[in-house]
């Protein structure tokens, strides 16, 4: 972290999971002076307050972020366009707009249909780090330590506004990494869009099988553990599926695809084959893991 | 636990993750005298030897089971018919003979096959508990603590048997459950066989993605907990698949359908009906830990 990386002031916009964790780990960091709050529920923001994560409370958007150094977007993705539309032009110059949403491609379009003075101040961003849990409740300063912050800047974006952004990751703990939107947007829909769909949709199969008193009686570790991201936020998972639709839906297709091969196998009783399949997709994660841990 | 229930001998046929565990934990009960271990794995077994698990090795399994109280048998399900032609009739009077396969129904036909002599003193049973890791290095005395151990004796299952079985478990603090080979493989094609065939699959899908290296730099912890049970033993799994193949073809025919419903939604964009679905998702599993922590 560079020494001259400070914040005066730094405003959340959706003080939950994501902004409150921000907030704390910032604070925590010496790097910000002030955090103020804002969100459309004054319970929320007033609950947060007296956690510590943030200082100050201002519902009106405007207000909160001109005199602002950073302003994080940390709501859900259909909030962003409405948001971007109310704080055009409000913020201070030098100052920097980012956000923290799943899905980047769309985000991006909104900004440019939305943005005309401060879309150079505007950073598309995304940790890569979360929980099944939501809420400011479950925030905390080490969240983001270790995990991967991808930035997806576009050609409006400043210089300024990206190192200004990358200092902030790096100040808690985050490794940078810039990719484009689309490129961020396939890679998540392969490793988190796609494994939340299959853990909400095996919660929905289950529940309308017969036997489903009987079957949740009898699970086990491993369906606690498949089924811990089927407990995420459905309006924040619905806004990412509304999103990233593209991007989703051929991953699904792909996925079908390979449903329907291993159903084939086991249908045809090919003992060689479904070892095959089984033993690369073990090989791969045991690797994943192994490359996880170093 | 009855103050009587005594095994002077206990042989465990597979001395790996399951069968380790029991013999580790009937050994700390007190209930258990000797273990005899029984495998092909001569190095395996002398392993096991070393770290306490059995105390006798026994390659010869008709002379493996000749005094024994108890035998388990906790091999892959494919091994099975084998083992039970070869110790029909082996059993000294009054033995118990059970297993802990993953799939009830076909166990039962072949034990109907392959047993003549010895199909009175069978019953049928697996243990809710595993974990990703499989052998004997894996194995602890405590894993069957507070799990759910079912068993699916037959009409020809002796009374005696089916509780001698049932006090074994309970002696190592399981919960005993009875019922149908068929309930029994239904509710686990749900509750176990789909997930695992659901993150295998997944692995199989990320690793034939172009993006494949990025996927798993990027991947978090909701990937990781989601794919960990694709790092299970591909031969159990593929054992499992033949073994129980009706009922897990139609519990992925069920999933595809909802994979096909999840996907109309979002190519449509029914914001409603991608959040009712999500929603109903989230609150029973929700409903599933709460239930799981009382």
């Amino acid at each position: 972290m560079s020494q001259s990386f400070r914040i005066t002031q730094l405003t959340v916009i959706g003080v939950g999971l994501i902004g409150g964790s921000m907030a704390r780990a910032l604070k925590g960091s010496g790097a910000c002076e002030k955090v103020l709050g804002c969100g459309r529920s004054l319970a929320n923001l007033e609950y947060a307050r007296r956690l510590g994560v943030i200082d100050v409370i201002e519902q009106d958007v405007v207000k909160a972020v001109k005199d602002a150094d950073v302003v994080v977007v940390a709501v859900p993705l259909g909030a962003i366009p409405e948001l971007f539309r109310k704080i055009d032009g409000a913020l201070k110059s030098g100052a920097i707009l980012t956000d923290v949403g799943s899905a980047k491609g769309r985000v991006v379009q909104q900004a440019r249909e939305t943005l005309e003075r401060t879309l150079g101040a505007f950073v598309p961003g995304h940790p890569i780090a979360g929980s099944e849990q939501s809420g400011v409740d479950a925030s905390h300063a080490g969240l983001f330590k270790g995990r991967c912050a991808i930035l997806t800047p576009i050609q409006e974006t400043t210089p300024e506004a990206v190192a200004g952004t990358r200092r902030l990751w790096e100040c808690i703990g985050a490794r940078v990494y810039e990719m484009t939107p689309e490129a961020h947007d396939q890679v998540l829909a392969a490793t988190s869009h796609l494994p939340h769909l299959l853990a909400y949709t095996l919660m929905h199969t289950l529940l309308h099988t017969e036997s489903r008193e009987q079957i949740f009686q009898f699970a086990a570790g491993g369906f606690k553990d498949f089924t811990r991201i089927a407990s995420s936020d459905p309006v924040m998972w619905r806004d990412i599926c509304l999103a990233n639709r593209d991007a989703i839906l051929a991953m699904l297709q792909k996925f079908n695809t390979d449903i329907e091969c291993i159903s084939r196998l086991i249908r045809e009783g090919d003992s060689e084959g479904i070892l095959e399949f089984f033993s690369h997709a073990k090989a791969a994660r045991d690797q994943y893991i192994v490359k996880d841990k170093t």
